[in-house]
């Protein structure tokens, strides 16, 4: 049997068994693997990195998309950088959202989920709220002159073609295109304890938005089992409000998730101590 | 450079770099390694799967320990089971406990983690209050005729050596043996979402102890990221009371810890749904 060798920080690294190699190609961006194995199902790898799997990528996309949602409690407009596989823009539209729109650069990864993990977007591409565009999001937001209540960059790791999304130029024409009351989510990339990366990382988003509220999502199939999300709010607020007044924003607007609930929106925050493990 | 090669669920795995390696044996019960990691300094491994690393070994005995320590709020004598690297042993000795009783089959195991690991017991074999036996706690168990308010299994995963601290006889000595007031907490040697051998597992412990408090401990070095610890209550008491009790007994009982807290106690079960992710 083949196995899948992924290898993100130096010195580590994990294997996933392959029964089924379904695509294996290289996109005009990335090279883009799609495979099943036993333990986490359908998977999704990008330039070697696993993006999604059937097992767990609901925990990644509800926790990145619901958390800001709820902790803003009025979004009307959202912006997604990358999400290709149309898992953050299924859960956005979950909400009484005005527009969604998405920014991904490789339109191959978009047509490889949909025909691939329909399961994950669900339809959401044909949403009349959804406005789905092929392009780089670094060149896209220096043009673009809307203004957005949530930014969520679902991108993939700081290395190769994302890395732009990560700068400090990046932050602060997402920081532009933010309402007062806006709130940004950014996929973090990095492991899940303090390290000297972490610190030049957040170095640029603490830089523009003056804060840097972190939390995680628990997701097996990523190296050492999470990932880290930081979060500002332009307003000042707190992306995680106290349990009742989260249980009190869903009760107003109920929306159906698999993980998402007020008790784990509190807990990713919680369980870092420090900002870190 | 060499690498450690950990199979721990069947078509995953993980590979960690070896930069040194210092020990590399067979004990009477086991196979034990000892090696240095650029990604989680030094390593100690049974039967091929990662035990305690320095970089993260503190997450770990601090949330098998301290939960149920604050959620009792009067331990005065523990049984560890297992443990044999001392850090289990640490954390009950910083609470005001009347005895610690140590039984660790693999003397080896004691002597190595010792010399290869001091800051892990930091001196806590030397304490008065600590009873280490070398010995099998299935059988000792058995003629045990004292009563603990508190049994922390600190085992290797239920393969090997271990397999017998997962059995319902093994749970109906443990729960002979605790008081009324008493708690349990096992390391459950499990991934953290549901499969069939989650459901296999749980089954004797449920049995015996007529319920099943679920909790996670976030371990990066351990495959997957978490490691699961089941917990259980004689008088049906939670383990995960609210943020303010366990804060108001930390207040009383001050302890010094690098990631417990009272919101990491409460969000190690918040961050479940379901009892899994």
């Amino acid at each position: 049997m083949k196995a899948f060798h992924e290898q993100l920080y130096p010195g580590f690294s994990q294997l996933l068994d392959v029964t089924e190699c379904l695509i294996e190609k290289q996109s005009l961006f990335q090279r883009i693997q799609i495979f099943e194995t036993p333990v986490f199902g359908r998977v999704l790898a990008l330039d070697g990195a696993v993006q999604i799997t059937e097992q767990d990528n609901h925990i990644y996309h509800e926790m990145l998309v619901h958390v800001p949602m709820f902790a803003h409690g009025n979004v009307k407009d959202v912006l997604i950088v990358g999400g290709g596989d149309g898992g953050s823009l299924k859960e956005a539209l979950k909400h009484p959202v005005d527009s969604v729109t998405m920014v991904e650069l490789d339109g191959e990864v978009i047509d490889l989920a949909r025909r691939f993990f329909p399961d994950v977007s669900d339809n959401a591409f044909q949403d009349d709220r959804a406005d789905v565009l092929v392009d780089d999001a670094y060149s896209y937001l220096a043009e673009e002159k809307r203004h957005f209540d949530l930014i969520l960059v679902d991108s993939t790791d700081p290395v190769g073609v994302a890395a732009p999304l990560f700068t400090r130029e990046f932050y602060q024409r997402c920081f532009r295109r933010l309402r007062s009351s806006g709130m940004i989510v950014v996929q973090s990339g990095l492991p899940p304890f303090r390290t000297e990366a972490t610190e030049i990382k957040a170095k640029p988003f603490m830089s523009v938005f003056g804060q840097l509220q972190k939390y995680v999502a628990p997701v097996p199939s990523y190296p050492m089992g999470m990932i880290g999300l930081n979060g500002a709010s332009m307003s000042g607020d707190s992306l995680s409000p106290c349990v009742d007044s989260i249980r009190h924003r869903i009760d107003k607007q109920p929306i159906t998730t698999r993980y998402y609930r007020p008790e784990t929106h509190k807990a990713a925050f919680d369980l870092l101590r420090g900002g870190e493990l």
